[in-house]
């Protein structure tokens, strides 16, 4: 039986999603408790990876078990064998053609940055840059990445693909109290383009970059541009539609 | 020069504010970073203590500082030097008669429940309940804690003081999605007081005590009732009031 499993987890202490030997990683730690319900090795495909630090508070993967386990048995089981910073939120059996990765048609990430004074309980989950930012003009400026665009600008020169282009659905900017949330709603997201993208909107927003840029970058696929990756721990995978 | 010292800690990797030898506790690392600062073991006051994995997103402490420092130079000295889960907020230099423990008019506690899904994320932060609670219920209940009354029955035996009595001006619930913060106002708190109300007002929620059960567990003076002490990581000193 396929099924689809829903997770969550706090990115804080692993090093990313994805499998690395004599690393603590996400998928391993799915694949020790796999192997134990299913009885041998078992293969888990994600929606995508998460990179070092970040956080899912919706993750999607499929798993083929062979034993005889219920939907509700099997969460129950999985979530008493897990480490306490990663939770199944729900499985359910899915047709066996149903694929996580391939199947995607929307990814949701959320960026959490804090402009007010340094909040030590939030430093592992929202990234504390305590200084001002113009948010108005942040908010117009992340416009201009929603569409169909080539983003070879925002991945790291080593990982270029072959096709950077992705689109994006929509991008947005929400202030309350001191926390920025920026939303971005896409058919997927290249490495670090998240990242690059927000560190890119940090420097409009702190007048080291103009607000009609982003145009321009995009168009030179160039990623040595001068802007900042932003940190790991504000980022958080928040939904995948299938 | 007596200064205040306004500042907050993510209690979970301390065991506690208060100075315990070979321990990590929020006091002494303070006392290492003004030993360094000020030349000498240097004293630092609070308003009280918390306990081990409680928050403080606004504690208070008085210090006597001896060399020549601005109220701006001392809050960059002392972040510069802490480690990332404590931060000062603000310095100022107050009269010589100022007493951080004896001034105190007011505190804030908050309390925070999920009582949604577990949030991995939410771990260290938000006790996960993550089960339903009646709060029309618990926000009835709750103000029957308004008012000056003897707490000894909220108060482990083995720390039973002289005098258990203090004063809650308010005392309120609110709910946002699946969060659950109580607030409690008050002009001191004994040792786990709050997080015994908590627990209590947990139980009403549940159906497991009576909604006016807390005026006859008062009236009785006795901790052993049968209610939960709620868990630390909830728990968050916001405010202190001279």
């Amino acid at each position: 039986m396929r099924y689809l499993v829903t997770f969550s987890y706090d990115g804080t202490l692993f090093q990313g999603y994805e499998s690395q030997p004599n690393l603590r990683t996400v998928e391993n730690e799915l694949k020790k408790v796999l192997k134990f319900i299913n009885n041998k090795d078992t293969k888990i495909i994600a929606s995508g990876r998460t990179d070092k630090g970040v956080h899912a508070l919706k993750q999607c993967a499929h798993v083929d078990i062979d034993v005889d386990i219920t939907e509700y048995k099997l969460k129950r089981a999985m979530n008493s064998l897990l480490p306490s910073d990663i939770h199944v939120i729900s499985t359910k059996i899915v047709d066996n053609n149903f694929h996580a990765r391939y199947m995607v048609k929307e990814k949701v990430y959320e960026y959490k940055l804090n402009i007010g004074e340094y909040n030590p309980c939030e430093r592992n989950y929202i990234y504390q840059y305590n200084k001002a930012l113009n948010i108005d003009l942040m908010n117009d400026a992340i416009k201009d990445f929603i569409g169909k665009h080539d983003f070879t600008s925002f991945t790291p020169n080593k990982d270029k693909k072959d096709n950077c282009v992705r689109e994006i659905y929509d991008a947005f900017i929400k202030k309350e109290n001191d926390i920025v949330t920026f939303t971005f709603r896409g058919n997927g997201f290249i490495k670090y383009q998240i990242r690059n993208m927000v560190g890119l909107l940090i420097q409009i927003g702190n007048g080291k970059k103009k607000k009609d840029c982003i145009k321009d970058i995009l168009f030179n696929k160039d990623r040595s541009q001068g802007f900042r990756t932003a940190h790991a721990e504000g980022l958080y995978l928040v939904d995948i539609k299938y």
